[in-house]
């Protein structure tokens, strides 16, 4: 054990397994984690070893992934582990195969088929499509994947150009009727699903229904066969293959897919909201109410998710720098006359720490996002007529604020991380080069993080007219909605009283939670009727609509991000004080508590810090406020540096998760990384490739005699 | 061609060929760099081809890079080309030969040759040293590489641990003497220097020299054999290899190497500037004023060329995200009915342009650093004595913040670009993945961008102690300094009259560059002032100087980064104002000129929203006035906008340079992402790799049924 870790670890002033509890949800939950990852981590076939990973050609990484799969069934099996999809795998509740999925530590090209492929059927078919479909789905007879986006069309799902045209018997349809699935152009291509390339053998195929009568009816869901499940051969007109390296997650084999009139049977469209009889008439269902918004909700999960895998992720970088930080010495200090930790130095502090706080800070409000998702669904089940429009429509908006704000945050951080191991950062033995390009896949996916605000803008300029017009009705809908929290200093701002100002006396009080919270307040309240006026005026002006709404986006993003920042502290916040509290459910010791609340005290001064201009602009903050901020800054700095090595140690991630010689638990980082250089296939042969044929040539002759630099072109 | 980029082109009011000269140097250097990148373009060989770069395993892609490398020197000993290193080819004034590096668009595995290794061996040599070397690595005879960063140590050279322990003849020496290089321990092990691992035969070797009286004399300068040059084979007690992947630049064999007491001749110590001679007696030459002073300014023409290549990366990703901005459409528009320009959304637009004006940006303080640094080293060449240790200084404070201010926003700006171009940025067919992972090296090579400010302070400190002491005398040293910009906003700081203000009395007073530069002076003169204070009040609070200099290291970084913003805005001010007034060397037109100062103009006003918290903390701008900026960013925006096509074609950045289906001047870009898609080697058998292996078992059977999802574990 490296001893300056060692060192870090003693004088800790919490106990890290206390906090592991808290994030996994109690110790038995950390108990069972702990055995299934040992269950991968020592299975005897070693296919699980991710140590030559990085030298692997991406063909042969993929299968490799495939057979690590192939693998993990075969456990569960054994072992009788569940939730697998088509059990009672709902991907929300069920834990050991989730669990299982992530002690891989590697990128699993059959991921999709039960995060989005099983989800789909078991939300849009109805129910004798789901008792024929899930049993497959579970048995892995059936692989399937989601295959929405097309070369041409991303976000804009109403431009999709592939069509399904309904065929009656009559005309050459199957009995029953028949559906003609069509690719009609190289934009309309499938591309980018996962595991559509070489893996899946159905999928899931999103494409513009034309019905019997030859109507366009909008978007439709149809499982589309790819591949034989018998021998995987390509079935008559359809084409697939994986669109080539990416950046990262190159395990999986995204795809492209073209149909060339594929012929379906007509029950292979998802029928739950929506039918077409066998003379192609189609009809809506009268979707009740209930209904609709839980298959919203079910789409808001996944965002949930994703906030919390930021504050994975990004805490896994925070553990390779934040150790290797400790054990790295450069620079001579005047007094010990040894090198300096690097940690020690200021910027190097101001640079990790944040992170740090923003990983724990990611997991309170993912963890409040699902519970908030799942009370409201569990509402719905029951029956309550209380959950309105308002509050659905209002976390979409939080969701998609804090997916936006959060992934990047994420992506910037880790990115941050991995610069700041310096050199040894940029080898892919570090383990932060995957982790960094494979996690960028988030600011893009399930929403562009540049397209979003816009979404959480709409919603809540609505709140600012609820707010105008001074109608208790409309406000009141508020009563359960994130966004409440805005109403007095909407009040305050649009009753021409912004009067709102920071209320710090000194450097002590700036660094109050309370302080934070109604800073972030007023600022996110500020920049939200700031966006309405500015679209008001320029409406008013004579301005198109379509025009002033653009010229609004960039503000748009303020606000968005204004919202996001305002609710993370909050729900980190509040989660505290429940502890503090010790409400059901509390885990935490004073000391854990302690160390926690500096972390969110952290958060909120440095992103306060950081955008500083947002709260000097209106004059809320004022300059000497400004320079208590930059203090507090320091002294929490100063407070969380004993804790920082204990603090990435409560997030547990062994070893094999790791997969970085400079983040070792053990701190013995350079015979690691020696070790890793040396397995290299550029080192395998004396002299190295390339010397026979082309090096040679060169050094000992071959290329023409040096004649002078007079050029003859 | 695609209908909206011609639409674009023909649109543009200015003609970027005039702009293409102006960034070559000259109508002679665009021509001439047309016909060298034909000659590797079109080179009947194929060698040159990058089609297949993604697709290759990185060890076959370093053997190609070598064969690339090769057929280079044939072409350039057949045509004469100069001019390679060891001829006239010092890299500052060589221009052929680096243009034909560079129209490869790969990474070369020699390029660390004649980059630092020759020289190196220039600047450090004496004449005989020179005069048998150069040219052997002329011929390529020798192939060197610079081995100075070690497992352990970075930055900090002073703990390199390498030895060179000397050996007279008497001892066991050869005759005339030895040396000894010996790696004591891992951690001294060479580690990082590129072309070290495969490549090169020779390494100059950063090693603590102890001398024939056992003193430790500190680092020097030893070329060390590596390899036999007949046959490439290893040296006696010498071990070599490449450090294994790396997040990009991987066609470089990285490497380390361990020395078991290797012996050396004597006289491969450089002995230029220090002597030992056979008895083991080490001399410090008397090195003049002006060799001491050429030496640092060598070591300064690195940062002028990375801050060049910093604009030009930049640009090479504008190129492809902004082409593609203009191609690809998302989302109605309400008046046309079709799908919109992404390039029309402002958030786009605020995402893409300002990158563009700073890779405009870069190119001129590029300039500007280089003919600073040429002039100087005239002047000292010349004989002529007014070249003051202050003017030194101040370029290495200079070339220091703008090293770090322009590598940091390239990389973060090559990621942007990369991100806004949605999913297919994702993709290695973008050309955006290599070029963004490989740019990562900057951020960290010669110089950490962390490290970097607290040098750049330390020299600025210096100019407010003179200004504060009032002592003409000291200022008046600063006559020809980058820095003088400072002292009128000192003074009145210092003076305690901290009365300036911005003046702007709207928004187009607000967008005069004049008024921006203000701006940025007051800026960065304020927060070098409150470093000074604040480390003067630590001190005199009882702080040790090491503890106060810590303290201040987050707030160095902002004033680092707010010199290099002025300097960046007021080279560009003053190139324009140069080509306004048609000077010398002149060569834009008005159109040109006039959108050349937009781009200036929204430099300047898209960094001071992005930081305005520095500009309204001490009450310099009003909030009236901040309301100014960002509507001044909308209005050049608006400026640039139907331009921004014409400006990164003027960067001339060819089809093969780009290496992105994205990016291409044609915009066919949806059948070039399905014809690369198509390639990749997973998509050559069907079924895909790993079916018959592993995913048949899955899919068939073979894994064992499912038998419900109670734990037996």
């Amino acid at each position: 054990m490296n001893a300056d870790l060692a060192r870090e670890r003693s004088n800790a002033t919490f106990d890290p397994e206390v906090i592991t509890a808290l994030l996994d949800g109690g110790k038995e939950k950390t108990a069972r984690r702990r055995q299934l990852e040992a269950l991968v981590a020592r299975d005897p076939t070693g296919v699980f070893s991710n140590d030559d990973n990085a030298y692997l050609h991406r063909k042969d990484r993929h299968v490799r992934a495939l057979a690590k799969f192939v693998r993990l069934v075969e456990l569960c099996r054994s072992h009788g582990i569940g939730s697998e999809p088509g059990a009672d795998g709902e991907i929300t509740k069920s834990a050991d195969f989730p669990t299982l999925m992530a002690a891989v530590a590697d990128d699993i090209p059959t991921a999709l088929h039960w995060v989005m492929f099983v989800p789909n059927i078991r939300s849009l078919c109805d129910d004798e499509q789901q008792a024929e479909w899930l049993p497959m789905c579970r048995d892995w007879k059936m692989i399937g994947c989601y295959a929405q986006t097309e070369l041409g069309h991303g976000s804009n799902i109403r431009a999709l150009e592939t069509t399904a045209t309904f065929l009656p018997e009559s005309k050459g349809g199957d009995k029953g009727g028949s559906w003609i699935i069509n690719s009609p152009s190289l934009t309309s291509s499938k591309f980018w699903p996962g595991t559509l390339g070489r893996t899946a053998n159905h999928a899931m195929v999103i494409a513009q229904l034309i019905d019997g009568d030859g109507k366009h009816r909008g978007i439709h869901n149809f499982l589309v066969p790819l591949r034989s499940m018998d021998d995987h051969t390509l079935l008559p007109g359809v084409i697939t293959g994986d669109i080539g390296p990416k950046i990262g997650l190159n395990n999986y084999d995204n795809g492209f897919a073209r149909f060339d009139n594929v012929k379906i049977p007509r029950r292979n469209m998802a029928m739950r909201f929506a039918q077409v009889d066998e003379q192609g008439k189609y009809t809506k269902a009268s979707m009740s109410d209930a209904t609709s918004k839980i298959s919203y909700i079910t789409m808001m999960l996944v965002r949930a998710f994703i906030v919390n895998e930021a504050g994975k992720n990004l805490a896994q970088a925070c553990t390779v720098s934040i150790r290797y930080s400790a054990v790295r010495r450069q620079g001579f200090d005047e007094s010990s006359r040894r090198e300096l930790q690097i940690l020690d130095y200021r910027q190097q502090q101001h640079r990790l720490l944040p992170h740090l706080c923003e990983s724990y800070c990611f997991f309170f409000t993912g963890k409040k996002l699902l519970d908030h998702l799942f009370s409201i669904e569990n509402r719905i089940v029951s029956g309550s007529d209380d959950v309105l429009k308002t509050e659905v429509a209002d976390l979409h908006a939080s969701s998609s604020a804090l997916k936006s704000f959060t992934t990047t945050v994420a992506a910037d951080g880790i990115e941050d991380c991995r610069k700041a191991c310096g050199g040894h950062g940029f080898l892919q033995a570090s383990g932060l080069p995957e982790l960094a390009c494979t996690y960028l896949q988030n600011p893009t996916v399930e929403g562009d993080n540049q397209m979003l605000p816009q979404q959480v803008v709409k919603v809540l300029l609505k709140l600012v007219t609820a707010v105008q017009s001074g109608d208790a009705d409309a406000i009141g809908q508020y009563k359960r909605c994130d966004s409440r929290y805005l109403i007095p200093s909407l009040k305050s701002i649009l009753g021409g009283d912004n009067a709102e100002e920071c209320r710090a006396t000194n450097e002590e009080t700036m660094t109050d939670i309370a302080t934070l919270l109604a800073a972030y307040r007023h600022r996110a309240a500020r920049l939200l009727v700031g966006v309405a006026a500015q679209i008001q005026e320029a409406v008013s002006e004579g301005a198109a609509m379509q025009k002033a709404w653009n010229d609004a986006l960039i503000q748009m993003a303020r606000v968005s991000r204004a919202h996001a920042m305002y609710l993370l502290l909050d729900n980190f916040a509040t989660s505290l004080e429940d502890e503090r509290q010790s409400k059901a459910g509390s885990q935490l010791g004073p000391n854990e508590i302690e160390v926690m609340t500096d972390l969110a005290r952290l958060f909120g001064l440095y992103w306060l810090e950081r955008e500083i201009g947002d709260f000097l602009e209106d004059g809320y903050l004022s300059s000497e406020q400004a320079g208590w901020v930059r203090s507090g800054v320091l002294k929490m700095l100063d407070n969380i540096r004993p804790n920082a090595v204990a603090l990435v140690d409560a997030r547990d991630f062994s070893d094999f998760r790791l997969k970085s010689a400079l983040g070792r638990y053990d701190g013995n980082v350079y015979p690691e990384i020696m070790k890793t250089a040396k397995k290299d296939p550029l080192n395998q042969t004396e002299p190295g490739p390339g010397y026979e044929e082309h090096l040679k040539r060169l050094i000992v002759g071959g290329v023409g005699a040096f004649t002078g630099t007079q050029s003859r072109l």
